[in-house]
């Protein structure tokens, strides 16, 4: 198969049909744009399971999403989609870059979820930008935001209750959204502990790549542990 | 009078009746957030000419500011407002910060103006934030976004004009608004080459501070040239 996209956590390969893909989960863990890296054994393993769990679960609540199916323990089937160039961010509570920029302390609950998007720009840092700026620069329309922005807030709405349910808190995720070939917006990459910032219920401990961020712990373990929780068999 | 705010290029005191300051134009001149700082003899002299200026030019056309009247070289009596912590800036052609942000060339002439807005919060480096955060946070509601929007627009269509007469070329600018005593959201602040990027319209140079900012030139010179083709008598 021909590789045709490799990003910082997985590969993408052109399959036979030419509106599908197949995407590799790697071991590869970055933060902070690429300053941060370390290989994690059996962190794509982990990915690959509980992004298949929340894709399928989100299809079975009526969300479009590129996902066809599991293939083995690294690869997924996907449909081929013209990614948007966007971080879709979706925050409860604030934490990470929104607290820092903006003052707000860690942890205050945020009185209505807020969406957020990051122009993907490896070489600018993927700036937090507004969306006039996302109009202007022609990277989507009002229309196209008013659309991700919904899906957004739903997909929010069933992870949360998702997550509640296994005593861990949804504090905010990034979800990045393309164009298939019928012209639909909708789902693509990956939904897991690398994308989401969970917190324990109870002790309010991490068990996301924050552990790999600030040194606190091993993702490995954490990303386990949500797997299970999840009843996730691996 | 008291002094009741010290700004970076700018004091203002309580006068005797409540509703009303006076607004001094310091010489000082600082850039990237108050890492670069000098003293330039008669700028606040220039700037308090200029604004007034403007502020004549826009109320004459129908938008609501805190002017009141010139007092002195220095000084200007003007409503008291509450500012609206936002500095509102509004982009015809791609320079500074949006520029280097975005990977966008500078000069390059945008489809339409583009309104952004920073959160004044020097601690933070006055952040460029969504309207979407400027609503979580309590800073101003999207319903005060939207007028705020719309009278900026309004200003930069007047101001364009009124530079245009004279060759220059408005590419962006910084206002700030505030809310006066019948709680109406009026123009503040300042409009003067330290707020306005203003280039040739023949060569392309610069008559604003990006000459300080930049160590291009003088800005006392460029300051007095913009005055002149105002045809402002100093």
């Amino acid at each position: 198969m021909m590789k045709i996209y490799e990003g910082k956590a997985k590969i993408l390969y052109q399959t036979e049909n030419p509106k599908e893909l197949v995407q590799y989960f790697k071991d590869d863990t970055t933060a902070f744009n690429n300053q941060k890296f370390a290989l994690k054994e059996g962190k794509g393993v982990l990915n690959n399971a509980i992004s298949t769990h929340f894709m399928q679960v989100l299809s079975e609540s009526g969300i479009k999403t590129h996902f066809i199916k599991k293939i083995d323990e690294r690869n997924q089937l996907v449909q081929k989609v013209q990614i948007i160039p966007l971080e879709v961010i979706v925050r409860n509570i604030a934490a990470g870059s929104f607290s820092k920029k903006f003052g707000v302390e860690r942890g205050t609950i945020l009185s209505k979820p807020l969406v957020e998007f990051s122009y993907k720009r490896d070489d600018l840092g993927d700036p937090l930008i507004p969306e006039s700026h996302v109009d202007a620069l022609g990277i989507a329309t009002f229309e196209n935001l008013k659309e991700i922005t919904e899906h957004s807030r739903k997909i929010n709405i069933i992870l949360q209750k998702e997550f509640k349910k296994t005593g861990l808190i949804l504090v905010d995720f990034k979800i990045e959204f393309g164009i298939n070939s019928k012209n639909e917006i909708i789902l693509a990459d990956e939904i897991s502990p690398d994308s989401c910032r969970l917190w324990n219920e109870n002790d309010g401990t991490s068990l996301d790549k924050d552990l790999f961020r600030e040194e606190k712990g091993d993702i490995i373990e954490a990303y386990k542990e949500v797997a299970k929780r999840l009843g996730i068999t691996l």
